[in-house]
């Protein structure tokens, strides 16, 4: 029998060393730790100063923890828009955090494109925009939005904040982060750890922004407003009882990859997804569903499968080898394949061994 | 060496088959499973049922899962709380409720009693209260709310909806849940799991006052607004990527609470709580920081050590028995003890042993 090998897009295969860490953190007495204990600052130190460093993220930009992704879509509005936000909207995810903006009774506006398409030129956005929402890597259709192209938004738009949601990207995105004032993440994509854990990088801008709203009498949440996220994080504490072994599994799996390298990492990425993206393109069957290669995901590479994707989809558990099925509508007709450090070049050559292999 | 006992009122002892069901949790590849998979459906129904079953709650209440029960205290008002909340508070925890309320703009009201004391009688509450929070078990002062007390404040305020707070008491409290609308507590308490899951039950009344308030043009939140919850809920899901980890380990620990019976289990709450009670007032040094029996907690029993306090948890802790500290300004004086199902009677036994021992 094959092991099992998932490409689905999250939660996704476990960073490899995952299990180890979990063991290690019973003997430790983890699980059951105070969150007001110093070992649990210690803990939630590791995490954020491993972080920092992996990714390069300046002193003017603070870490916080909070339960899931769909939160800090949440936070972000509450607490970084009295009025109006502007949203590029390319597919389920970025048109979801667009929503979260209305259903907070906020004005939000939005630049729409179709599925699969993505954004470059000049771009009109209000004057009256106090933030600005980008997704890196639009999870629903694997199209990524260049970094390049969020510095310009911001340049041209220093009244805004940024905020790019690399939910499914991180830790592959060599951002600058004194470009962008708030990005975040989930744990159980691209770090390949369980689920229950939200990440959220904001800056001072950020921060003195939620102050502000809050002077002018408008509500920012409570327990985890920016605020008081913040006043506990310089302890490095958080403001309720957190996800503690995720917090501790998150700075261990950071240490790994540090210790592999960020360099590393982001080249067999590339690597992974060329073969991918090659694969796909010389297959009789089968296409890459993002045509343009600026707009390609390197870490969601989405395969326009079309009558074919039942039997594939069948054709690769067979090998071992689990794909993501399409996202909504295009379940019949797509396979989505997830490409995190936790996947190796091995396995992504077997992968694309398979593909090769398929004949219908 | 003696083994480490960790009476701390949360994150608390594991219950004992904890690291047993994470193995097999990893065996079954649960932390990697979709959230949208059939077997993540099959996970949330065992937790939730079982639940249901264990603690007698009918088919007109519901379980969502949040991030923490801090989470569910914001999540309450924003969804079932147009203007005015009550809040009956005695201790650190009830009052951040009631805090909370403010920080969303409502405009609470409360009835405050000093730390250490708790309600009883007739209670004046004003007609326009649409929500009445009480707290079961005041973790920071170890001070119970009976829940008679709790069914005649909602038959005399039969226009408001009632809240318990059973954050650190359940699954001992046997309540009839026909009597409250709705009720919470987090997992790292008595339910003896990591910390990372809120659990919140909510009643067909609470999903009618929501979807009142958002037929009304008040926003109620995104993600986990209660109408979002309960349309996933009915079909195991949860809107966004949850702690499924959590969530499997929670069903696994009721299946283990339901083979040994919630009678038992109780019956032995009350055993310990009554030994420890018993060993606190024979004591020289020491005594009950409750005094009225009525009001004494089951599940957190705190202890008013004085000057002794700090020789009196180097003298337990020599033996590897952990107390909890005192919480807030109590922390020089007091030591508070769990007392969850997870801890045995023979631990209990210990406990007390260790205490009649101590001599200053």
């Amino acid at each position: 029998m094959n092991p099992k090998i998932n490409f689905t897009p999250g939660p996704s295969q476990l960073y490899f060393t995952v299990e180890d860490h979990v063991r290690q953190a019973f003997k430790e007495g983890v699980p059951s730790l105070s969150h007001r204990s110093k070992k649990f600052e210690a803990i939630s130190q590791e995490a954020t100063e491993g972080l920092r460093e992996l990714l390069g993220i300046m002193p003017t930009h603070h870490i916080y923890f909070t339960g899931s992704a769909n939160e800090i879509w949440e936070r972000i509005i509450q607490n970084l828009v009295e009025t109006e936000s502007f949203h590029f909207v390319n597919g389920a995810f970025s048109k979801r955090f667009y929503e979260i903006a209305q259903q907070l009774h906020k004005a939000p506006r939005k630049l729409e494109t179709e599925p699969g398409n993505g954004f470059s030129g000049e771009v009109d956005i209000p004057s009256s925009t106090e933030l600005i929402a980008l997704t890196h890597n639009e999870t629903s259709t694997g199209v990524t939005t260049n970094p390049e192209f969020i510095y310009t938004v911001k340049e041209k738009n220093q009244h805004a904040l940024i905020a790019v949601d690399a939910v499914s990207s991180l830790p592959y995105p060599s951002f600058n982060y004194s470009r962008i004032n708030t990005a975040f993440f989930s744990v159980q994509k691209g770090f390949g750890l369980p689920a229950g854990l939200g990440v959220w990088i904001a800056d001072d801008a950020c921060l003195a922004k939620a102050e502000s709203l809050l002077s002018k009498g408008i509500s920012i949440g409570s327990f985890h407003n920016l605020p008081t996220l913040h006043a506990h994080a310089v302890k490095n504490q958080t403001p309720e009882t957190p996800n503690v072994l995720g917090i501790y599994l998150l700075g261990k799996v950071i240490g790994d990859m540090q210790r592999r390298g960020i360099d590393i990492i982001r080249k067999e990425t590339e690597y992974k997804a060329a073969i991918l993206y090659q694969a796909l393109d010389a297959h009789p069957l089968l296409k890459s569903f993002v045509q343009d290669k600026n707009l390609q995901s390197k870490t969601v590479i989405v395969a326009e499968c079309g009558v074919h994707t039942e039997k594939l989809t069948e054709f690769l558990i067979e090998k071992g080898l689990y794909p993501g099925d399409g996202y909504g509508s295009s379940r019949k007709n797509q396979l989505r394949f997830a490409n995190f450090p936790t996947h190796s070049k091995e396995q992504y050559e077997l992968l694309v061994d398979s593909l090769e292999k398929f004949a219908g």
